[in-house]
């Protein structure tokens, strides 16, 4: 699993940051998951070594012009380059009349499946290997935070050893790998964890902009391997922050300590904070860290692969 | 009058060009008149040397994405930048609701007019200084071109010749200097034409997209200072241009060779044709100026400064 930042500015684009966009690259599948598609995301993925060919996903927190602007134009393209495969697009009510509204003025066909879900707190999708939820976050629109989380996997069964310990291959095998204690037939019992490697814990990557802080943030960022939560303004901007209904860098870093999640990655900064100004992003990474050490600002095309966790 | 390209690419935005839009800098007003505005239009902004505050008018040729994507995202970035100007928003059919389902969608109200006009074709637009007209093209829906004339203006009037000449002021100089021919007491005889400076001639600039080659491309381009018509595809793959009703650089010089414009300015390359590929633009521009000489290819951020006609 690993993180793209494809646009980190909050409302407009700057000339060094792009509106929303993330990247959820799901490496050993090879597929790719959007959140967030503000204007440009087709050119910042140009730009970046992404493929929109991987793309199978995309989740869109909110209606504002920022975080959708661009999908009309990325399915669009999609559709003129080589892209065969289906789209599922995920988001607040409005999203799916929205773009039928932009297909059908634009005259705008696509030759692949788009699938359109609206979305509700809970589980949204499930797999094999993945689990996505959401929240709803506090802005002032209906705006969902999302989560995906990886399924554990259960750790790998030694099968040399279970030979020299002298098990008999055949469907105990199979009992012994779901980590099943079970006794042979010579009376000895045998505690299949002890055979398997390791769990591996899935991981929780998780979503949150545009909000002020709420508890639903928190519930959904538990335990999460990375929070990623917008902080639109610096703390001593907070009564904007509550009137826009965006975040301060506080607000997400304590978000990020009440969920305990591993590492908090801001994004979504307010253009006043742009190199130049009184207040800079570095001011701001300081304000959070003091909360939460493990604080790091994002930045265009800014990629973090998230550690496996081992039990 | 200053052309700036901002996309230069058909359907899809490559590395080095964005989606169609061209701004017209009427320098002396310190206005910008924006012709089509793709997606990621704003962004090109931003790396110019043009400013949103001087926008007033935008003029779209027709429905297709890679035409109108930019324009909500550039109309809301305006409106939390600092533009108190009001906008004027020229198209076909459908823009106007297209806007409207977009502002709704969205929740995007505009701190400042915008106000639609849906053209037909004729002059759509006139002031002291400058003639709108449009002409609808041929393309798969319905396409309008543009033509921007600046009015012929009266040579300077020569005041010191007039006293030399022992020609009393008042209104007798008002007649001299609209050229009209007025006998004095003495029972001479002025024409004013000869105390006056060489007429200016109005500049035309014409903006043709998406088309097949059509007489009303020609019509509309009679006499042009600069021609800006598209040419998606190569001579060779004239099939493909007729099928998807766009132009070859032949169609595109041929327009130039019958309007006897002074400059044609390509645009709107299909990315068939970027570096690396068997046929590149290069090749386009031969062919096209095989045609008509003074052909040149647009590319994204070329400024052309339309010279001044004197008589
Ligand atoms: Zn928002
Ligand atoms: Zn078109």
């Amino acid at each position: 699993m690993e993180v793209t930042f494809l646009g980190t500015s909050s409302g407009v684009p700057t000339r060094s940051r792009n509106v929303s966009s993330v990247a959820l690259r799901l490496t050993q599948r090879g597929e790719i998951w959007l959140f967030d598609c503000g204007e440009g995301t087709q050119h910042q993925i140009l730009r970046s070594d992404l493929k929109t060919s991987q793309l199978k996903k995309i989740f869109v927190t909110h209606m504002h012009g920022d975080h959708i602007f661009g999908l009309m134009g990325l399915l669009a393209s999609c559709g003129l380059g080589a892209h065969a495969e289906n789209v599922e697009v995920y988001g607040p009510p409005g999203l799916d009349a929205y773009l039928k509204a932009c297909m059908k003025y634009s005259q705008t066909y696509f030759p692949y499946g788009v699938h359109f879900k609206t979305v509700s707190p809970g589980v949204i999708y499930e797999d094999d290997e993945y689990i996505v939820s959401t929240e709803m976050l506090k802005h002032r629109v209906t705006a969902f935070g999302y989560r995906v989380s990886e399924k554990d996997k259960a750790g790998k069964f030694d099968v040399e050893k279970a030979k020299k310990l002298g098990i008999p291959s055949g469907p105990i095998y199979g009992k012994l790998k779901k980590g099943e204690t079970i006794t042979l037939d010579d009376g000895r019992t045998i505690n299949g964890s002890q055979l398997c490697g390791p769990t591996e814990i899935g991981r929780k990557f998780v979503y949150c902009t545009d909000t002020v802080f709420c508890e639903s943030a928190i519930a959904l960022s538990e335990d999460a391997d990375v929070l990623i939560h917008e902080a639109t303004f610096a703390h001593q901007d907070a009564q904007m922050a509550f009137e826009r209904m965006h975040s301060t860098t506080t607000m997400a870093a304590q978000v990020a300590l009440a969920a305990q999640v591993k590492k908090l990655i801001m994004t979504h900064f307010s253009p006043r904070y742009a190199p130049g100004n009184p207040l800079q992003l570095n001011d701001l990474l300081k304000e959070a860290q003091a909360i939460f050490p493990e604080t790091i600002l994002a930045h265009d095309f800014l990629s973090y692969e998230i550690p496996r966790r081992i039990n």
